[in-house]
């Protein structure tokens, strides 16, 4: 399988004008090896250039790792000094001929770190960002990928159920997060969740991306749970919002008017429609209601191996569905100083339209 | 406090010759201003030019976050559309007057995606490693910092004596990792762990960076345990190595070898020598025995927001040890397709020693 991945990276690096790519650890290095490397102080880089064999610089420490490659690769392994690194990677450049070259990188994934040893090996090639070659590789998920988010989706779903029923008034943000968290792992999600959950009462649900404090549930509050599950390297990402004991009326209506919203972006998507028609059917309800302005941020983004990629759910983003594509359908009203709401599901175009992965409630349940 | 520690930074920027220091989401960005921002497609920094307001650059959806910095800063903002950000950026840049000047970056945190944002504001300035600057900000832990990491020991120590009684032969890596992490969170750490347990059993024990797998514990094993937990952000990385039943007598000849190399790297570290002799001690002894090519790594690194900081135990590194300095003692033996051995403690410097945070049993336990 992965295989045929890295052939399909060799077609399109021939389809995009690119002689090579350089990856740091990372989903896309994951995809093409199925293997783990560590983000650390010790630079570990991927090269492939068109037609030759790949090549891996790694620490001498990670050495176990290269015979799992599941095709042959060339290694340059370096010790713990690093003044011996640079060495490394120069003669894994020079093996390659990539100086001069046109070298593609994920900017988002690449530290300095990693990029400033690359071009001491290559410093007249460019770097152009590749990004949307390399995230094309994965914008299509198969079966078996599809499966992985499945069973994503309904670990993240029996956590949340499991710790509904925990939640109480005077609990902690932090104390209900780390709660479902254990029950996420309890429910067989592996221990690298795809990010910490988001977990937000009161006041601080109306922060789109608040991280959980000490802050206590109190009776009126609205509470926003974002969270997911990771199954064989694929997540899920999924939000709903509940009531604590007896609500503003307000509030109860915001969340009617994203809910709808959240029912209009998910009938939008199908094949050859593009991305900005899911964002326009959730903006339209809210915007309807009278809340745009209080709709920050974009209706959703690609899911898959991370919690945020290709393809994104933006007004401006013409990119054309296509089966295969798996995306978040998250509208939320953050109304600023008083509460929020967001209602998100995980969806996958099929041949015919798209279908919503995830179906726990989303209607505001009272808890606590 | 934040603003002391922003004080701080100013006075080094004077003595190293920097101008200003460019940082993205990360521990350096979180001691600075107490926030934390996520690492994600849209790009975050924070500027700090000598003697003027800091400024941040980031999405509106965060600009809640603003009004929790502890001090005044410009915050310059931009919208969904990433044709718009560019622009954030170069305002920022101006306002800061940083185009010529030497900014200083951390690239084992800066990815490309926020380096090349910055660099379209500052095209013509230098962009040096600041790592040593920034990261000796953090260097010496005050007393409140070292409580932190006392806390995050602790409860690592209890989630590691809970989930031991849960060993079992048969038991899958994976899910004895999942159980450990289950009991972190209950006892205590914050749901973002410094890092993803490594359980790693049997010939996976002989890979220092193993992932946990799908591998079932089986008698005759010996079973690496490498995990940690975060307290008030702060963290702990202890390893303890076990016996799943009865094991090789070499098996356990060389966890006896690995526990007196890390009794002589703790006794090594004190005001006024050398990292290079915490690293030497402790190799001394695995030398000693014959195993010496068999211990692959470094002795250790430091603690403190981050699982890998300065300072770090090797034995080329003169870096000499002041009071307040935290770092692993964790010398190791790995004999390739057989099994490993690894011994981690917590060090900090006190003003006459070093003082370990963890005092688990460090003897080889037989589990399972």
């Amino acid at each position: 399988m992965t295989t045929a991945r890295l052939e399909k990276l060799n077609a399109s690096l021939g389809a995009s004008g690119l002689d090579a790519v350089a990856l740091n650890p990372g989903p896309t290095l994951t995809y093409l090896t199925g293997l783990h490397f560590h983000l650390m102080e010790r630079p570990v880089v991927f090269l492939v250039a068109r037609g030759q064999t790949p090549a891996v610089v790694l620490p001498e420490l990670e050495m176990l790792k290269v015979e799992e490659m599941p095709y042959p690769v060339q290694v340059f392994s370096y010790g713990e000094n690093p003044s011996e690194w640079e060495a490394a990677f120069r003669k894994a450049a020079q093996s390659l001929g990539l100086d001069g070259k046109r070298i593609g990188v994920e900017p988002r994934q690449m530290r300095l770190l990693e990029f400033r040893y690359v071009k001491s090996g290559a410093p007249e090639a460019d770097y152009p960002d590749a990004s949307d070659v390399l995230g094309s590789l994965r914008l299509r998920k198969d079966k078996q990928e599809i499966e992985a988010m499945r069973r994503a989706v309904r670990v993240a779903q029996s956590a949340l159920e499991a710790t509904i029923q925990s939640i109480k008034i005077g609990m902690a943000e932090k104390q209900l997060a780390a709660e479902l968290v254990t029950q996420l792992l309890k429910h067989g999600s592996e221990p690298e969740l795809p990010f910490s959950p988001i977990v937000s009462g009161g006041p601080n649900s109306a922060n789109p991306h608040a991280s959980p404090t000490e802050r206590k549930l109190q009776a009126g509050d609205l509470l926003v749970i974002d969270w997911g599950a990771t199954v064989d390297g694929y997540i899920s990402d999924l939000t709903r919002t509940f009531a604590v004991g007896q609500v503003e009326a307000e509030y109860e209506k915001i969340h009617r008017v994203v809910q709808e919203a959240n029912t209009a972006g998910r009938a939008a998507g199908k094949p050859g429609v593009p991305c900005a028609d899911v964002d326009k059917a959730a903006r339209a309800v809210i915007e309807g209601a009278g809340y745009g302005q209080y709709f920050t941020h974009r209706t959703g983004h690609g899911i898959g191996m991370e919690a945020h990629e290709e393809p994104y759910m933006r007004g401006d983003n013409m990119q054309i569905l296509e089966p295969g594509m798996a995306y978040t359908v998250e509208p939320g009203i953050y109304l600023p100083g008083r509460n929020g709401v967001r209602v998100e599901d995980n969806m996958v175009v099929t041949e015919t339209g798209s279908e919503s992965l995830s179906d726990v409630p989303r209607e505001i349940r009272v808890v606590g």
